[in-house]
């Protein structure tokens, strides 16, 4: 067991340059977090449930960021928020994957845990997203808790009376309220950076399930997870990024893992995340020919073009939509052990024969947002000791590549 | 106690003319299923829940139809998914409405029933429907089990994202992806067949809460199961259907069972359903005078004009509301042991003055409806021992009479 | 310990007037319910549940109003409905409240309370109100109770169908059939009178969570719980309402409480509820000097200018909206031991400064809503025994004191 086996691409990029992120994996475990993401609030509570309360006086406030200890024998792991994928160091993915395997042990057998018994968790969704609300509340209800939901908060509730998130301070937002009714929020919401202010004035953990263009730090550690999963490691991989590469929240996420993009000129990757990469060392490569690519890539990571983010622009959804097709053609020159994978739901960009073809991991890819969102819950609200994940973090020295191609492809210009 | 307390119209129907199902109440039970609907799958898992998880590398897909050995004694009796009406023989409708019998009592205890316990069903709503939808779910926790629900998942979720059942085979639909997160899925859908296309796609068992225009089983199997325990049974009586006969999807799966048609010209029963019944031989009439068929009838079967039919044609809707009403005075003509039934929501196409009368048996109707809902989940998720329902499957030899006027009224044009 | 604690405006401005009131604290406990006003039926059945099934041939009715011997020591104390703030008399309020102090307790430890496990109750809200029915669904959760759930039930049910109150007789109306799935219904709507229409045909419980402009008693009677535990009394207090004094359902009913006015002239209170305080002897005085009135008031109670109650009329909210605004400035001039309290959401009519401070107690006035309606479900569906309320109900004999300036104000053209 490797602990490369576990880390996300803005990690890996980071911990190719970065002293911090490096030495994290050869000095521990005296280790002691200096994360400057104010979301990567670590705490060590003995319970998190007793915390709620409100102070007498004192307006609701996001806990401490408190100098962690975390990865200490016999001490307790526990996550304050899951607010972006960059909070997630290699320690902490090698623990919430290690956890989420013990969850996939639970979601098999028969009987019904308990672990969460007595936690509420609030699904406040500003947007709708049927697909990820019921993968978290199947998560909480699986390990025995229960959950109050919302389907479209925006529609429904204050948003619509005029709570906005625009010119109004952080903390004068009234998220916090709803700590009076639960144990954890898990928010997806129309704005970027919906999820961290909400953080910084719940005293509740909570999730971001979406924010607008922003993060989808859930759907993130799943396609980590499953990648883990399904080809066994996470260095010496390529990975073909398919689709709207502009305006996928999903994808934008996953591209700090990626070396190699292929997209419809009309929804290229925009230059941020190029930039990124760049400045990372991350080596990538822009293609127009997929079935090139594919057949060089242990992952092909397909996505959908949405159409609701070209508003009127028929012309330019129609023109980019279908451009490229994951189909048994492709599957012709895929390697044997490489798999096709997919955010869903999907429409006509990968066709129906492919599903058969064991290479097509994109139900199980659903299935393990079921496991790795079972495992936040529990690291959330009620955390894990280390002894439990001991082994995997007591691996040390391990060497990480991350052999990409710096062929910079032409920049066609990007039209949204 | 008699078989013929339990068969649905379609069974009955076909009964008068198929061997097939006359031969069941006699050669049982040795009988074996050779039934031609695909959706008539019925399986003999020994734990239904254990084969959720999804094959590696092979798609999830629909269970395969087995050869049916139920009703003989000891073994275990499990339905596969509710599709349609037709799906049922008049065995399976009396082991359903058996424990149909046994949810009453449970749900009349105060003791909270733990059959489901650990079990969980998916609500999801492309069409809303707020009381098929809490039925549902109030029956899944009077089992015990838990619900993920979707109030309205078209509007909501991928569905606002392209995602149509138009020109997509049904295999690359995602439903199956829900089956990631729960044991059972309940599914109305505003297009015909959108149920079935489901069912063979998902590993779990689907029922059908209505498909546009299409089906509503569970509504037909209430309302049968309302028929038999207030008139006492279900051969030998005639039924007048009243109200939008052409555009309803309850009364039209209904229909089947009928042998008097009473509605406004504007909105008369289809051609269809009228075919289907003269070429099964059951007898049926046409009527414009209400106070007439009721004062013969054991049934009348009031339904409402449904205004979002109409469209903009206002005048129509106009024309057709309220031209039958039932009334005061059609109590009086009504005979003693008959009564009234409606599937609900009402406007004032039944008068408030009826509600009082020991024949107004609509709520009485809709509390069934918990009743067959509770029954078919169990018997979808856990099954029954056939030695629970064997007494009532070895009453055999019962004649099936379908006594009904074939005196053709005359059919107005259909103006819909 | 002093009965005053715990009384409603209503209550207490009649308690000037009226013997009756007067006589409760003092003829306690041979004193008999007289209630003229319908919603406040009493019952003393030994299980509420057992009487849900409905009646052969009867159709669902609500409970007959029974004499009440409640508060003898030994009987138990159960409530009917919830459907206006003015049904509660001063031991009612007393005896809820010291049950919201024992959910207190529960809410805070971790263990899982069970008081209402096997209970199913319904949140039917025809209007969206995330905040009101998450605190409902938490508190109902809290107790170990299962909830089914509308999110819209307006838009989404047959009242899209054409179901409305207009006309249509409330026995005529569908709701009793929801009993058929819960044990108790909590409903929000936008007419006025729904929730006692609602009421009147329900067989079991019914919670006005608030029915257009009329009533909202669960937010008026956590707000009277907030003053209670804040101000530690509520006799001899006064109370500045601010904002918007004619559209706000809740501060209308919070009115019968209050002495000062304070509010834009474009949205004063409205002249009934100035009418109802003067007839009873209630003194009030209407301000435009918000900081004058602060000086002076143990509570300002601070409320939203609503959008949606302006239509079209821009113009008039944007001159409403940000007239009186609760800032650091107004801090310096209230009292050390005054309050500000606002029903929630509120966007900037509070500043963020305030939040820090220990007078802002609008984040424990939301917490205690859920208190108040976990007391209120126990109450509504097992009810409790008179001996846990019966040290607060022997305090007799205090005397209830408002004392309010009487100088009535300048009242401006109403011009909504």
């Amino acid at each position: 067991m490797s602990i490369t086996s576990s880390l996300t691409s803005a990690t890996l990029c980071r911990s190719l340059v970065s002293p911090k992120a490096l030495a994290c994996s050869n000095a521990f475990p005296s280790n002691r977090l200096s994360n400057p993401f104010e979301s990567s609030k670590l705490c060590l509570t003995a319970n998190p449930k007793k915390s709620i309360a409100l102070v007498q006086g004192i307006r609701c406030h996001a806990m401490q960021v408190e100098t962690r200890e975390a990865f200490t024998a016999g001490k307790k792991f526990q996550l304050s928020d899951v607010i972006e994928g960059q909070q997630f160091d290699r320690e902490m993915l090698s623990a919430i994957f290690h956890v989420a395997r013990e969850m996939e042990k639970i979601e098999k057998s028969s009987s019904q845990s308990e672990i969460l018994k007595g936690y509420l968790m609030a699904t406040l969704f500003y947007e709708p997203s049927t697909r990820t609300r019921l993968s978290f509340e199947s998560a909480m209800k699986r390990l025995g808790g229960e959950v109050l939901t919302t389907e479209n908060a925006r529609e429904f509730s204050s948003a619509a009376k005029g709570e906005t998130l625009e010119g109004i301070p952080s903390c004068q937002l009234n998220y916090c309220q709803y700590t009076c009714y639960s144990n954890i929020v898990v928010m997806r919401h129309f704005e970027s950076g919906a999820a961290r202010k909400a953080a910084a004035t719940a005293n509740i953990p909570v999730i971001n399930a979406g924010d607008g263009p922003g993060e989808h730090p859930t759907q993130a550690l799943l396609d980590v997870y499953t990648i883990q999963s399904e080809i066994g490691k996470l260095d010496d991989i390529s990975v073909a990024l398919v689709g709207d590469l502009a305006n996928g929240r999903t994808v934008r996420s996953l591209a700090y893992l990626l070396a190699k993009f292929v997209s419809p000129e009309i929804v290229k990757m925009k230059d941020d995340i190029k930039d990124y990469l760049t400045s990372n060392g991350v080596e990538w490569e822009e293609s127009l020919d997929l079935m090139e690519v594919a057949s060089k890539c242990d992952v092909v990571y397909q996505t959908r073009i949405q159409r609701e983010r070209f508003g009127d622009r028929l012309d330019l959804y129609e023109a980019a939509c279908g451009k490229y097709i994951v189909d048994e053609a492709l599957l012709g020159v895929m390697q044997k052990n490489a798999v096709i994978m997919h955010p869903l739901p999907r429409l006509n960009e990968i066709t129906a024969d492919v599903d058969a073809d064991p290479r097509a991991a994109f139900f199980r890819q659903a299935k393990n947002g079921l496991f790795i969102r079972m495992a936040l819950l529990k690291l959330l609200l009620v955390g894990c000791k280390v002894i439990d994940v001991n082994l995997r973090f007591r691996t040390t020295g391990s060497v990480i590549k991350l052999r990409a191609q710096l062929q910079l492809g032409e920049i066609a210009n990007s039209t949204t």
